[in-house]
């Protein structure tokens, strides 16, 4: 939702939604940059916005999407009729700025669907049981569309996003980067919580936990050129070959930090971790290798920007609490993952991948491993590498 | 509500109110220029905006200041709640964009108010019967101002605008014009309809019904050096002797039109302003003198704006269907008002406000009184002559 004639491009593709008998449920979010400048004029009046007050403020940025959407419908003979989060309503907790939705009233929706009118909704936003506004923090908007996707037994909720589908990496490190058709729900959220930006992780949990069939589209495909998009689905496809790996992950904003020289005692752990977590400080992966001498060495990777901080932490507070020898840290580091359900039926992935990289004289600094993805930690530098060898080595570059 | 600087500002100036020992409602308008904005972006969207839309819309302007302002009072450290339209609630009929309240439900505001917490209010703003969004249009701010205060029977209604109170005229005509300590009701009505900028006439009514004792401030004094604007009272003072004038209002913005030779029979000025009317031309003074030789002549003045398309259906569309001779126009009159209570008890202002115009060659063009007004429309190059002159002659330089 950019612009005004961004606005006027949507109002047609759903127009031509309904022409087809669809009845519509369009979910929207703010014109781009709208809630990062309302969020800055509120800062600008209180150093630290009362959370409340916040929430009443940042959801006008979608109620000014819905009436616009609304508005270009009716120019175009469309009948439409926007609803905010409060309107529908969207009863949630709560917790102000990063509120979760409890129910969706569907009654007002619905009769407006029977009617033929199109239901336009303000994402990110609803109200609590006080009729209090909430919003649901970011990525809010595709939590909201999923819910309402969920709340009414949708048919399909289409996410539209500034690609136009998952793609087995991204095109701008490997050009040979090829669209999926598909992807399973569990490789969506490995892939999404493995620096996949196409969507946030909190709404594929939502289709997940509500079973809600999701497709990824372009909304910024010419008129007549739209495509496909990546449709997530519940089930792998049992009537096509399902490739082993789905897709190469990769994110750079990571840091590594190991201790070194830890007692080789139980609670160790939570001793080194337990102080970083109440400062809010999310830890990726952590590796504790098997101890010798009675000590071990404990490494885990933390957002690029806690790095200094935690390190501080663990010089100052932590090291000199648990009698650790000395600190090792890097914040050149990046982590780059293969994910596929094809691997649960199809050993060797892991030697495969670490044989390519060996291959190519990248050094892994650690890996960590689930059922459907391998995730190693190398030399930042080598990051564009490391994506384009394995991305060709597990044939991604070829259609299947 | 210009910037984040007035508003906190504002805050400070609620907050010293607070301190004193008052309950407090805060009534709030959209930050300067924002109304506009958003109905212009709408505009973009649809030459045409759907009403119901547009309300969604706009509404939000005040939404952010409500927030904003909650934000600064928390701030500095006064317990402050916002409410828009529709949390308060504030019920409307559902005339989009131009809504009338119908009730207004203060137990929210009270309970609030119980706890000692300011309460902020989106002005300009209501919910239907079903939960739509209305606005009460231009003015609206003040109107909510009024209804809220009559809700929950306030002391006092304080409307803080860009100007300290009511003048005796235009300090920017007469540098001599002094600010009235208090004003009545129905001199505050004439006034605002004869021109004064200071309040929307709607609000000073809707005071006038609910008798709502209203206070003009203004928002830009510097703190600790506020003066206590002017009080629109209900009652003469019976203590004071009351000025024979208050005020001298004047309007520029008139334009004449004569039609001259009309039949002299019932209905012609139904025939002549009909028409225009159903054109949404709102009409103003009418003059219609005693005929003779069987016609007459039909003077009314528009405002300058719809002289052109007045004076082009007169020509082409109403004289030719009333048989009128000729028509005689000219706009750049304008009319000058001396109003006050004191008229009723006081012969001789009429003819005083003449003889003063004739001294200084001043010709009338045409007059119209009521009660405690009287207007008459002069050449617009006597404008600033003809204010000053009134000013003087009725005393309104010198403290009463």
């Amino acid at each position: 939702m950019g612009s005004p004639e961004r606005i006027r491009n949507v109002a047609r593709r759903v127009a031509r939604w309904k022409a087809q008998g669809h009845q519509l449920v369009v979910v929207v979010s703010a014109m781009s940059g709208e809630t990062n400048r309302l969020i800055a004029l509120a800062r600008d009046v209180s150093p630290q916005p009362d959370g409340r007050e916040l929430d009443v403020m940042i959801s006008t940025g979608e109620q000014v999407t819905i009436a616009l959407l609304a508005m270009a419908l009716k120019d175009i003979g469309v009948e439409a009729r926007s609803y905010t989060g409060g309107q529908v309503k969207v009863l949630t907790d709560a917790t102000y700025t990063k509120a979760r939705i409890l129910h969706i009233d569907e009654s007002n929706m619905r009769r407006d669907l029977d009617k033929g009118t199109v239901v336009i909704v303000a994402g990110f936003q609803g109200v609590d049981e006080d009729g209090n506004i909430t919003t649901l923090g970011r990525g809010g908007s595709d939590t909201s569309g999923v819910a309402l996707a969920a709340a009414l037994k949708a048919e399909e909720c289409q996410i539209y996003t500034d690609v136009d589908g998952v793609y087995t990496t991204d095109p701008r490190i490997v050009p040979e980067a090829r669209k999926l058709e598909r992807v399973t729900f569990e490789e969506m959220l490995e892939l999404a919580s493995l620096g996949s930006k196409v969507l946030q992780i909190r709404s594929v949990e939502f289709a997940g936990k509500y079973k809600v069939k999701l497709r990824v589209l372009s909304s910024l495909e010419e008129e007549g050129k739209e495509t496909s998009g990546t449709l997530i689905t519940f089930e792998e496809d049992k009537n096509m070959e399902q490739p082993i790996i789905s897709g190469i992950a990769f994110n750079r904003d990571e840091a590594k930090l190991t201790v070194l020289g830890v007692p080789d005692r139980p609670g160790i752990a939570y001793q080194i971790l337990g102080p970083i977590a109440e400062n809010n400080i999310d830890v990726d992966m952590i590796i504790q290798n098997v101890g010798h001498d009675g000590t071990t060495d404990f490494s885990f990777t933390v957002n690029r920007g806690d790095y200094a901080r935690t390190r501080t932490m663990l010089e100052e507070q932590i090291c000199p609490a648990v009698g650790a020898r000395a600190i090792n840290g890097d914040n050149k580091i990046c982590k780059v993952s293969a994910v596929g359900v094809g691997m649960r039926s199809h050993p060797g992935v892991a030697s495969k991948m670490f044989r390519t990289l060996a291959e190519e004289g990248i050094n892994i600094q650690m890996i960590s491993t689930s059922e459907i993805k391998i995730s190693v930690v190398v030399d930042e530098k080598y990051l564009e590498l490391a994506v384009r060898v394995l991305h060709r080595a597990f044939g991604l570059d070829q259609a299947p």
